[in-house]
């Protein structure tokens, strides 16, 4: 049997694509080692995605997982360890080898944690990685955001015009970026920048983060955390491939099909300006449709 | 009063992008001439939009009608007539004129119609304008499709792998395009070309379609119509801006900005590939966060 598709991960990227192969009518398989929705799982409320404001990211998780079964979309629990690339390609599990003419990429990435004491048991009950996600549920509120790269910045300049009070928090004396991004920063009368500090402690009252403590011992009460110190592509089982760039994240074209031809890769895992579930969706539409025009037109 | 944006035209694109500019902060005003949800007021059914699979458009347009309302957005029921642009951009309505700093145009698209009785009646009860988004609602079914270009085309193909029968039908005896794309359809058992003939009538029943009769006389029993002549984007209001082409699209780039600076486009007026819920509520976050960081960096 050799697929037209196959689809590795299934978040938001991966379902969409999915479902625009199938009703296309492409022969097409799913492979996740994990839970379908990906990282929905582990969101507490989502108000941006159009359709579903206040949907939490299980609900929203579980919806996609309906609506693979209710299309009857093949799907399998396994991990894909390697592809190996050619005319038909190789993926490859720990038990299995799958044929098909087209792969399209959506593992998604992590965000790097801190390390310390209840940092994933407070993901989403006031940690967050993401402020054009979850900074509208701080308004008013007060918020810190640690890290000292272009993004950090970004995200504590987003927060600033929403929350009461903005600490933002570096490990280094200075910024990794200079210029107009800090002079921005430093405009702000709201924004609270500590350098050369470490949060080393959350406290935590009634199941949600309530304060921070610095490796000075001082503690800041706050409603948020935004975590912005990089994230991981997960991107590590296609390294072989020579499609992944120095950061891990994988460079598409308009098409979202990578160098090699007939692989494909959308959502978080793409290098791209704006990583969102709506942006995700479409990026899995646009290449499940590339993939479906040349099936159409007998290309493979 | 200056508005740091206002949205034009209240479809998917459009809601999405007040979303965005809400929950940053920023102050926005949309305005739409008929009902929130646009085109989607018309779909009987969406299979493809991840999260909301089997939704009927109208029930989808009252969730976007309901974030509107939950996230307290300005929404002023008015047809824009005009807008001037400057520093200051002035958005002219029948009797006012709203000023603001950003303008997200997002008015979409209306497919050009035969002109035969009942064609408005039965959209969405057998005719379509989009095999992407509802040719799988006639798997192993028989259809027509009307139209020369290569749109037209596409869809006969994309409906020869989902359909049992595909006729094919233009006016005149050559496509408007040959290559491949002709070679593609010869080659395709299942689809009938009907050159030099037009649809007349619309046979139904049980308030659905059930057969088309051509100018021949000929009767052919179908179970669904795609009409893909041609679509005309609706920006005729915004004609002296100069962004407009010569099929009457919007062209701008990755950001979603036209030449016009501050003046963005979104959704089904964009020049582009393909026209889909999903990618219309793509361009309204990537243009509207576009707006948001210009916003935080106090470039406007």
């Amino acid at each position: 049997m050799i697929y037209d598709l196959i689809v590795v991960g299934l978040g938001p990227a991966g379902v969409s694509a999915a479902i625009y192969a199938k009703r296309a009518g492409l022969k097409v398989l799913c492979l996740e080692k994990s839970m379908i929705g990906g990282y929905l799982n582990y969101i507490d409320r989502i108000d941006n995605y159009p359709g579903l404001y206040g949907i939490s990211g299980p609900d929203f998780a579980f919806s996609l997982y309906d609506t693979i079964s209710k299309m009857d979309i093949s799907y399998k629990n396994k991990e894909v360890l390697s592809i190996n690339n050619g005319e038909i390609k190789e993926v490859v599990t720990n038990d299995e080898k799958y044929l098909c003419k087209n792969v399209i990429l959506s593992t998604g990435r992590s965000p790097r944690k801190i390390g310390i004491d209840k940092e994933q048991d407070l993901y989403g009950k006031g940690i967050s990685h993401c402020a054009l996600c979850d900074g509208a549920f701080y308004k008013d509120k007060v918020v810190a955001v640690v890290g000292g790269g272009n993004s950090a910045l970004q995200e504590a300049l987003y927060l600033s015009n929403i929350c009461k009070e903005v600490y933002l928090i570096h490990r280094k004396e200075h910024y990794r970026v200079n210029g107009q991004a800090v002079d921005n920063i430093n405009k702000k009368s709201n924004i609270v920048q500590l350098l050369g500090k470490n949060v080393s402690k959350l406290i935590e009252n009634d199941n949600k983060l309530s304060a921070i403590i610095l490796d000075d011992g001082k503690e800041i009460l706050v409603d948020g955390l935004f975590i912005y110190i990089g994230f991981e592509p997960n991107t590590r089982f296609i390294e072989n491939l020579n499609i992944v760039n120095k950061d891990g994240y994988i460079e598409v074209n308009k098409y979202f099909e990578t160098e090699e031809k007939g692989i494909y890769a959308v959502g978080d895992i793409v290098k791209k300006d704006i990583y969102q579930i709506s942006t995700a969706v479409n990026d899995g539409v646009i290449a499940a449709t590339n993939v479906i025009e040349k099936f159409n037109e007998g290309v493979n």
